[in-house]
């Protein structure tokens, strides 16, 4: 049987890496999605596992060989999900999980729809996310500054998401984000469901 | 909090009641949808429990008023699904299940596609659908042959339902029930994002 996906959206800071660890024994098998780039790597990011990092003209070539799902350019650096390791769990029948902004979901829908399911992580209040996002510590004010603003333009776009995950009490989110991977993988593609069809009715006796 | 909607839809014999029934306490409060009609009750049927049986006149009245979720024309009779007792259960927090035709699925999703999640449940195949029919030998042959053949046009639609749940064996139908059941209850309608959307964005201080 065909895998799935689903598709994690919400603001940096939102807790989406927690949750998934949190619920990650309850959801089964999965595939976290790895996005290549071409940023270079920061101290301590190890290629395969943080990102797959490759040359601007590498990542030109693919996009000219259709190998991207969805790409965006941020502050001039390339960002791609390759199709290629997407392909390979889903016939594997995994759960691909992807942690992608507003517009690559826009992107993974309009290519792939009948295998998505979706969820958009989100603080319980924007004030919540600006203290969150302090409290880590680990940017400078401006760029806190500018992450606040991004999740007020991107919470605008709940409304295409399948469900929301208000991140209050994590083990709440947690068990609500466990459903929701457990139900994204009942969800069947166009393809299986005719062939279920053809079958189905063919076996008349 | 707004309930949900689940629309269960699949030819008669699929086992969607005996799926309910053996998935009820996994799935919490729900709120089974009863139709309204104008046939006759059958030896044993009981008002406000199977049907809601009301005379011609007053379902004609009531779809003027605008009563009516979805209704349609069987056999010279009508069936529908009045308003006023989903409005309730919503109203309530429950989740409303409906065991209605793909007809009547396709009304719902045109009124209230943001509250609703739908399943169809099927027999693996369609001679074992024939098989479970004559089995359970309620039906004159001539019925059944109906049933039948209502069931090879209804499968075609099965694409227009977020999940399928191929009735092989109950426990595994019934897991497969009582997860759909729990996500749907997490969908929230346009109208709850709208307003978390609001207070989101005001809450900075």
């Amino acid at each position: 049987m065909q895998g799935a996906i689903l598709v994690l959206s919400g603001p940096s800071g939102a807790g989406k890496s927690t949750i998934i660890n949190h619920a990650s024994d309850k959801i089964g098998s999965y595939y976290f999605s790895i996005s290549t780039t071409t940023r270079p790597p920061r101290e301590g990011e190890v290629d395969g596992v943080d990102y797959y990092f490759v040359s601007h003209s590498e990542f030109e070539e693919d996009i000219k060989a259709g190998n991207f799902l969805e790409y965006a350019t941020v502050h001039e650096n390339y960002y791609g999900t390759s199709l290629k390791p997407v392909n390979e769990a889903l016939n594997a029948g995994k759960l691909v999980i992807f942690d992608i902004d507003v517009q690559g979901h826009r992107l993974v829908q309009a290519k792939m729809a009948d295998l998505v399911t979706s969820a958009f992580i989100t603080p319980p209040t924007l004030s919540e996310l600006e203290r969150r996002l302090y409290a880590r510590s680990t940017d400078k004010t401006e760029v806190i500054q500018k992450r606040v603003e991004n999740a007020k333009e991107e919470i605008k776009a709940i409304s295409e998401f399948d469900y929301i995950i208000i991140n209050d009490i994590l083990e709440n989110a947690s068990h609500r984000f466990a459903t929701i991977a457990q139900a994204a993988r009942l969800k069947q593609s166009h393809k299986e469901l005719a062939k279920f069809t053809l079958n189905w009715r063919n076996s008349q006796q």
